[in-house]
């Protein structure tokens, strides 16, 4: 047996030097000659050995009938043959070193009949010799450093920006092709989907993201805990590194039913999941939009001090609005210091309160930006403020740049979190606007409400924080 | 005093033949110049007269002094002054017979002072005359059919295609600026902000949208209702015709405190807002996002008749965490017929269930097309089934021409409601699609969750209007 610091080091799966490729090497329409034309597309740097019974070759790379035919080493393999073959091939990968399979084929214990006793198999096999498998039933892990990927299918990009937070699911659909994520900015660390979790599991993959130091935030899908005190254990070992943040199915009866179906998987397990939650300070997500979007702010901003905040925006009505999801979110409004006060009220005298509502004063500025820049510095320093949201006119492609020199200007004296709103007509002004604020450390978001609770959860989590310390 | 029925003809705001637009006309910069500058470029189509003392011309057109030297009658005015000036412009509008001014200067109640005293100079002016008035403090309306605008800020953008919701609000900021409503494609019927409400007031815009032909469906933003029993009349109006769905500011002790420095309007009425939800049947929307995206599908799609929802994914994983979802919407997950069961296992053993988890059948299908409109074609015709929301992926160009032609054929033979879920990694690639489908009059999501939500929403109602029609 390994011991549990040996199991977490899941190292083997992200990063391997060199990767086996086992499925149809069919040129254009094998699940095989995907994985390796999307390798390729993604600039994996590691060897590849593309292993077929059925082809001599693929995309001009020589294939071998079988893994025994290669002379060196191989880290890490990835199947999608037919479930019968493939506890043969994790039998041949363990005989031959391998330390990681991946096993991206479908029909096993989630279809009942003979997949479970195939499932059963590679159980056995990794026990027996130590090889370690993600799988079966999943769409394996993405790593944008490496370009190491095992999704098979057709994919239109050939990069996605390396980041700092963890995704990782029980369910392929919220992995690579799920979204925009290099379009719209999302900062990957990793994805992985772990599947009917034959051998890894959630714990597993928690243990070796809390030893990780690219690692700054864990957003996790989980249907169930196939352990519950060794996912408690893991959790905590997170939380008392970087947030986790997580989203379960199954709450309704209906949920939970049709999730025993999924993945083979007892429903279940709230009450260790909530244990989880209140326990150890993980924090629960309540929307895949949520999972996406809230550990953006965790990626580039500080943790906030204290739960106190400013809202900034140009419309009074939508600041009434979002002061209710700050309050929903855990926030309370920030009061401005006299200082800060006066100053603003220099500005205008209709000024002064939070949240502030510039429009009135932008409005009427002979220099709005510096105005704008004004009144954001003076909330920021204001020593009654943690953290800050900003809603922002993004609406056409001159006032880019203005923005961007203020947020320059802002980022060098940052110390508090801030989040960012932006709102226009063009989708190519706000991706832009979005893509030079992310570039510089300020998480920007299009939906006010968003940027609102992203606080919400930083200053959670850094109350968590400040608690697990004492 | 005008009888109800005629204050709810707003016509004059929405689609004038002539307009005067008073306001600075000082080249690129001045609002009156501004608001001249977009009439155009939206294309509005019927007469405008600018009024300036100081300029004589503006973009080729000739400027007037005053509205007193216009000879042809003139149907609305366009306002952006300071407020000292405003009350004695309305007044000459008044005199003139212009029918409705919308005043988007601000300053006034909003502010104290002196622009307490020139708001209540124009509640005057309108209650004497007759005129009617939007504002101050608003944006004023937008007309995608006539390119009717009153907004003087630069808008990178020259139409907007014509829908049927109606999207209603106590702030600018929810308006013609704050989304890539063209880009987009959201199905605006009209914009319209209240402002400061001296004059026409949220329950006038409700009536007035009842009677209104091409509104599908009302999205409201308000902070409080001046009158609450005009305003539940009002309510009750539009919920017999058409969905009315709100959301509203102030729910929190600081949400509602900030409002009442807002727009100068007394915070509250918290128990008729509840009453209006409850007694009349207009539906609470918990978000901007909410605000902007539940609407569309009213806009193209039957009412279900009744809450049995089918859902059809690609992704075990999230149709369990949406089954979670649908619950919380006041749907429940339809039980397939045993002629749907038997036809659905046919294509699959593992297929029968609902969520139909259609994934592992597509990926093994000589024609994944005609397997999933086989698949989609079943479920929408099965009896036990009211609704259904299917997720689909679009990650490449080549899949649009498949996706569409499903579509196409379905449309003739669609009486139930359907919205779409997109998900793949190329904005440009969910656009096409969701653009397309639209045109087929499916409402495509980026997040399946509204997708269900929506129909959520869309079921409600039709029981509210069952019940409303015994």
């Amino acid at each position: 047996m390994m011991s549990q610091r040996d199991r977490s080091d899941l190292k083997a799966f992200f990063e391997p030097d060199s990767v086996a490729v086992f499925g149809s090497l069919r040129e254009g329409f094998g699940l095989g000659y995907g994985m390796v034309r999307n390798l390729r597309q993604f600039g994996y740097s590691g060897k590849i050995y593309p292993i077929s019974p059925f082809h001599s070759e693929v995309m001009g790379m020589k294939a071998c009938s079988s893994v025994d035919e290669v002379v060196e080493p191989i880290e890490a393999a990835i199947v999608i043959t037919p479930p019968p073959t493939v506890p043969g091939i994790v039998g041949q990968c363990a005989h031959k070193g391998v330390k990681a399979v991946i096993i991206v084929s479908e029909n096993f214990a989630e279809a009942g009949g003979d997949g479970v006793r195939y499932q059963k198999q590679l159980e056995d096999i990794a026990r027996r010799t130590g090889i370690r498998i993600i799988g079966p039933n999943t769409v394996g892990v993405f790593n944008p450093e490496t370009g190491f990927l095992t999704n098979p299918y057709i994919l239109v990009q050939d990069k996605i920006r390396k980041g700092g937070v963890a995704y990782c699911s029980q369910t392929g659909s919220v992995g690579l092709a799920a979204k925009p994520l290099e379009e719209r900015f999302y900062p990957v660390r990793l994805l992985c989907d772990i599947g009917n979790k034959c051998d890894v599991d959630e714990s597993d993959v928690l243990n070796y993201l809390a030893d990780d130091q690219h690692t700054k935030a864990v957003a996790m899908h989980i249907e169930n805990a196939k352990d519950g005190r060794k996912f408690l254990e893991a959790a905590q070992s997170v939380v008392t590194r970087k947030p986790l943040l997580l989203i379960k199915g199954g709450k309704s009866e209906a949920g939970a039913e049709a999730m025993t179906s999924h993945t083979a998987s007892l429903a279940g397990n709230e009450q260790v999941y909530d244990a989880v939650m209140k326990q150890v300070g993980a924090l629960r997500l309540s929307s895949w939009e949520e999972y996406w979007e809230v550990p953006r702010v965790f990626n580039s901003q500080p943790l906030p001090g204290g739960n106190r905040v400013a809202i900034i925006t140009g419309s009074g009505g939508l600041g009434v609005t979002v002061i209710d999801v700050a309050v929903e979110s855990g926030l309370v409004m920030a009061k401005f210091s006299s200082a800060t006060r006066e100053k603003l009220r220099k500005l205008s005298p209709r000024l002064g309160g939070n949240p502030v509502d510039f429009g009135p004063v932008l409005s009427v500025a002979d220099d709005p930006f510096v105005v704008q820049r004004e009144i954001i510095e003076t909330v920021l320093k204001d020593e009654n403020v943690d953290c800050v949201a900003a809603s922002l006119y993004a609406g056409f492609d001159a006032l880019i740049p203005h923005i961007v020199a203020t947020f320059q200007g802002l980022r060098e004296q940052a110390t508090k979190t801030m989040t960012i709103h932006l709102y226009g007509m063009k989708c190519a002004v706000l991706d832009e606007m979005s893509r030079q604020l992310e570039a510089l450390g300020f998480p920007a978001y299009l939906d006010f409400e968003l940027a609102v609770k992203s606080l919400g959860f930083a200053a959670r989590y850094s109350r968590i924080r400040a608690e697990l310390a004492q």
